[in-house]
């Protein structure tokens, strides 16, 4: 196969929608669309001209059969699909294996790289999708897929890919908290947390221009000492923002300097 | 005092070069310049059409005297300085308190909060000014010297300023720190640290639409117990990405379940 032209949806949840919708958009067929929950597969199925299928188990005609589905829920349902499908059957999930999926299928990974937790319009030419195949053709064919609606394509295999994700927990998730921290320390005193954006922003943009390393500021990394034991004396003992605060900063200043703290 | 017409700059280092030639664009009289290496002040003070001054302990003529020293410094420049001064005498500083600065001078703070670490233009426009006075008219004279160069002014008191100084650590330095692990993690695997770049644009651009509690996502948020167990498996015992994600996993998973991980 040189070429997906169609593709069927596997999952009716926020990133099946997205991405179907956005599959649909750049013209690729979607042929069929699945979910337990009928309703919203019916929803979908209007949105993207395509019909909606009752039963996995029978032979789906795609070029792709796309689980957008938890992640718990692959490997079930790659069980369930007919060992006769000709297309790819490839997941959408930063975590989970691809042989995880049945070995008799054309096995195929299909993840893009971003967080869908707000109703907001992704634009996806920036969003990396991170591609996987057993062999090359397949995996041309889902980089040409992915082609169609980003301009960041990698090639990562199962184990690079689960430290991705891991890599994302860090960078997304662990540094959003952060954020929350810096929100409740000025709520708590009365200023408006707006007050952080411009600085978040400008953390964030740095990124685009060294490594993070690079841009590391603040008490910890010029050894402050001052400092660090006011921002102690402020937060108190035995709370998480103290704990979080002694693990970070004791690596910051160690990182930074050749006498440990 | 109306309005504040002159301004005498002690310190050359890089925020004072930043602030100089800022408040020197706007059409703001650069009077005087200090700093104790003379090159740096002769070349400063070219810049901004000053003159330099050598001795700090006569009287300086200006309407804002501005100590864009390192915090250490502060009190020890504001003690040299001659009582005889009539205008403010302001700071720059997050941490440290107004009255650090001599009783007997017109005490002030103006405090930009934003991250000078490279060599990039600042948008002086979305840096948010931290103002802060003895009577209300200094506090107007600070307020509409900084509306010269930004439009984010906020008065706050030295207890709020120290508290939104430790804020910035956790929003900057400590997120930051994230995206260093993030580096690392990924270049381990042999993977382009660019691939994360998106996402962390996309995670600092949420914090202007909502509070970053509502942004969150990610294994520890939903519960995905089987994720974080792969995680910490793949991080290994006792390093400190390890000690980081243990500890900022758990306060994830608490504030957003009943049972306690």
């Amino acid at each position: 196969m040189k070429e997906i032209k169609s593709v069927a949806i596997v999952g009716v949840g926020r990133v099946a929608n997205h991405i179907a919708t956005t599959l649909y958009n750049e013209g690729v067929e979607i042929s069929a669309v699945y979910g337990r929950k009928t309703e919203l597969a019916q929803t979908l199925a209007k949105k993207v001209n395509a019909r909606v299928i009752t039963d996995i188990s029978k032979p789906i005609r795609a070029d792709l059969i796309l689980l957008v589905v938890s992640d718990d829920a692959i490997e079930e349902v790659g069980k369930q699909l007919s060992k006769s499908n000709k297309g790819i059957v490839a997941h959408t999930s930063g975590a989970v294996p691809m042989d995880e999926l049945p070995a008799d299928l054309r096995r195929g990974v299909f993840y893009p790289l971003q967080s869908f937790s707000i109703d907001k319009k992704i634009i996806w030419a920036n969003v990396p999708f991170c591609i996987e195949a057993e062999n090359d053709e397949d995996l041309n064919a889902l980089g040409g897929l992915a082609e169609r609606i980003s301009t960041k394509i990698y090639v990562l295999n199962s184990k690079q890919r689960k430290i991705l994700h891991l890599a994302a927990v860090f960078a997304n998730n662990f540094a959003n908290l952060m954020f929350e921290f810096s929100d409740e320390l000025l709520e708590n005193a009365n200023i408006d947390r707006e007050i952080m954006h411009p600085l978040i922003l400008e953390t964030a943009n740095k990124i685009l221009m060294q490594r993070a390393s690079e841009s590391q500021t603040g008490p910890a990394s010029r050894g402050d000492l001052d400092t660090i034991r006011m921002h102690r004396e402020i937060l108190g003992e035995g709370n998480i923002y103290r704990k979080v605060y002694d693990l970070l900063t004791t690596e910051i200043y160690n990182r930074n300097h050749d006498e440990k703290l």
